[in-house]
């Protein structure tokens, strides 16, 4: 039985040293990084010689994985994004965590496909799983699945809504043509990948009707509630209601309680966006105002935001583990489930969503809630709030600032003013103050439009600031503006 | 300006060392898990008092991370899926790569979101799509995405081809009357993730038509053609042929010269599902037939599987960019696009794909490929198939073995025969020898069902395994298999 074979490789070392040392070289370079962090510029512009590597083609030759390194070091490394600094507040980025970091390690290293099969892996999956009903208020038989993000969560949870409309099986039989009569209600400020999701699975841009909001950013549900009844009237098939808890903009919350009464009235499924704020439940002071998203019938929400673990990873709840399952179940024959063996173990995971392949991203999740408690992130989710309260005070207390939306979560809107500035010279002042404060490496808001005004936006799921950054931040802001100022007068 | 503050709370340690000896416990029990995974057993039942510490809830409080860490290595780590392991050949699992784990870890703890931004870890993404550009054969115009893995990257490809149908805009206005006409064909060996794709888009499936497959389980091409003409005849709508390289069952690959053709005279989207076998391309054996696949219109296929990198990561190539970006791109307020500063950079990678947040995924192939070099993943891949096909003729050889089904690309189809069993009784006996071949911790093959026959299945992208484990494989399906012949007459 043995014959002539022709030399095995592998991609293994021959020296495991040397892969070895530049693992420990590894470590420690990132726990240097992090630790000191506080001291480095926010962000660096890439020197063109650099990003000129990048359109280097396909390698035929390998070389030793410490020069691999040096070379991501000096190109790579120096150039971040900055969302690890404890002065980012663009976008809603989370911050990561570094004991989330070494599950990412393990979780890689261990490289397990926590899809199907009898393994631990798919266990912590599931009990992940649970805790994030547990933290949401969802009962112990809804289902859920862990997803790369709060896009793929929310397209997730659209995807069972759409299914579950009516008796006309949409899973074999498509859309038909009521597509063209299906409708989805939101927000004017709900986020982008709700529109997105619902062109995807095939009702299209225009299947999504967009509510106004009032002053403070909320949907106007009687607006809505107008909407819905008009929409019948004219043979329209309304089907789902879409909240926000936590718009991107400005962290609104729609009025939950009044969007679950609506649903319920008129037979809708009623979804829930909370990428950025459901976990903002964990604060005391929002529980109460976020309490009927534990009716909904759908949750989506993030943890690479805020819960601050190294990317990616979000969550789908469906309150109905039977619809959660029938959109997404299928069973070819290759994956033969065994009631011993590998192949044996739990309900796949694919059963419940896009995905077959799926990495072992619940560990980054298990091992920093192990590290830390419950505990300890109602503190540091309400610490976020209470930062953004904050310097919003320190913004009202301010004659050359102004508020441009209740601070609302953890995000604070303000923006530079100046007596007889025009809304475009407003716009472009605010901007370069922007632009500096991130080219200085100082810290790093994000812009928005709110009511035509440009703004400042200080979204803050960072679980390295402190209260000091922002008086820092605000000093800095007027520093550069009054110097803008003065420049131009 | 300095108002009373609370306490800062913070995840990072108060003791950096601590976590930093962490980090550097973890990288040796990596390094030594994968030195010597090839002594260890392939996979060990999980005990039931492990099993039911995952049933724990939410803990309130947290503990030490050297707590954590201890009792990931007892219930975690002891139980992992073996898809790391040397003779891990059940269905289509990537083995993962050292440096591929440590650009996971450094991916992890930089912690960017590679979506928008000026920072060079966008530029990394881009280089390594062009990287895959490349090994494709696809033209520098065209464009791609790294997603989460095959079935993303087939429902990606799929959203783009549906959206591209006709004139009828169904990206904004949905799929309208003709969801119920349009048709997609594929064979009945395809993946089930084309149809679940087809299901989530809303075309459902009774879109997908499946065509009848040859002996070598390649789609037939005349049937194809003849059902399309009918289909046609019949007032459906044709609108998109999914070519398979590498069907997961047994490696087969459809004529993909022939479906082009075909695609190109009914002016047909062509779509290849190279989850599994794109990469084979590699191996100038199989370089010929899979060459038309250049002149897909899109082409899905995983790095996680066939390019040995950790989970997850796979790839999206669209012929047509400008069609690309018109499935995909929004241009939501908060996100305005600056020309400096941290929200300059290039077009936003969400203009591409489902996604908005996106981790940092392209580093660990980068790595790898750097390390490695293009040439030797040509020899790898080429191995793996040499490895299949020794497999072949070994159980050629033997009596009492039989091939169900030709070798292909890295997949042998065997199973142990006896005058004189019936089939069920074939299938309890092969079904046994797989059973104990992994509770005995020996090896992994998976099983499917051709042609009626319950097979043993070896699907090889493993980097580890080596001719002699083929050796040690048969000789253990034989000492087992005789086993049980002998107990039971
Ligand atoms: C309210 C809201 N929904 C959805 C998303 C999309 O989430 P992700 O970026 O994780 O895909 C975001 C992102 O900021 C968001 O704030
Ligand atoms: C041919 C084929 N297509 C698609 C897939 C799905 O890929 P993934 O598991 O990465 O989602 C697979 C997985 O084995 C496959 O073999």
């Amino acid at each position: 039985m043995s014959k002539k074979k022709p030399q095995n490789q592998t991609l293994d070392p021959e020296n495991w040293d040397e892969i070895r040392a530049l693992g420990h070289q590894i470590i420690d370079d990132l726990v240097d990084y992090w630790k000191g962090i506080r001291e480095e510029p926010i962000w660096k512009p890439i020197p063109e010689e650099v990003k000129s590597t990048f359109k280097d083609s396909l390698p035929a030759n390998g070389k030793n994985p410490m020069e691999v390194y040096s070379e991501f070091k000096t190109n790579i490394f120096s150039y971040n994004k900055g969302n690890v600094h404890p002065r980012f507040f663009a976008w809603i980025q989370g911050t990561g965590n570094p004991i989330g970091v070494w599950g990412d390690l393990l979780a890689s290293g261990m490289n397990p496909n926590v899809t199907i099969g009898e393994h631990a892996p798919l266990y912590v999956d599931q009990q992940v799983v649970n805790w994030c009903k547990e933290m949401m208020g969802f009962s112990e038989d809804s289902s859920g699945i862990l997803v790369s993000g709060g896009s793929m969560a929310n397209i997730t949870a659209l995807t069972v809504a759409r299914n579950s409309f009516a008796d006309l099986n949409i899973r074999s039989r498509g859309l038909q043509e009521i597509s063209s009569k299906m409708r989805l209600y939101c927000s004017e400020e709900t986020h982008s990948c709700i529109q997105k999701a619902a062109e995807i699975i095939g009702l299209g841009t225009d299947s999504v009707v967009k509510i106004p909001v009032n002053n403070q950013f909320e949907m106007n549900t009687l607006a809505l509630e107008t909407q819905i009844k008009e929409d019948i009237d004219e043979g329209f098939m309304p089907f789902c209601v879409v909240g926000t808890s936590g718009t991107v903009n400005t962290g609104a919350i729609d009025p939950m309680e009044d969007l679950l009464k609506i649903s319920r009235k008129y037979g809708l499924w009623f979804h829930v966006d909370g990428a950025y704020g459901a976990l903002c439940k964990l604060d005391p002071v929002y529980a109460g105002r976020l309490k009927a998203m534990e009716q909904a019938d759908s949750l989506a929400f993030d943890l690479h935001k805020w819960l601050y673990v190294p990317y990616e990873v979000g969550c789908t709840l469906i309150r109905d583990k039977a619809k959660h399952r029938a959109s997404f179940a299928v069973n070819p024959n290759y994956l033969l489930q065994e009631t011993r063996g590998l192949a044996g173990g739990p309900d796949s995971i694919n059963n419940y969503g896009f995905e077959l392949s799926r990495g072992f991203k619940a560990l980054k999740v298990w091992m920093s809630i192990k590290e830390q408690g419950f505990l300890k992130y109602q503190q540091m989710i309400a610490q976020n709030n209470r930062q953004a309260e904050y310097l919003g005070e320190l913004v009202r207390e301010c004659e050359e600032l102004e508020l441009t939306a209740p601070v609302s979560m953890s995000i604070t809107c303000f923006r530079m003013v100046k007596k007889g500035y025009s809304e475009p010279k407003l716009r472009s002042l605010n901007r370069e103050i922007l632009l500096q404060l991130q080219e200085q490496g100082i810290a790093s808001p994000s812009s928005t439009i709110l009511n035509g005004k440009y703004t400042l936006r200080v979204a803050n799921v960072n679980q390295r600031a402190r209260f000091e950054d922002m008086d820092l931040l605000v000093a800095e802001v007027l520093r550069i503006g009054r110097g803008l100022i003065n420049s131009i007068e």
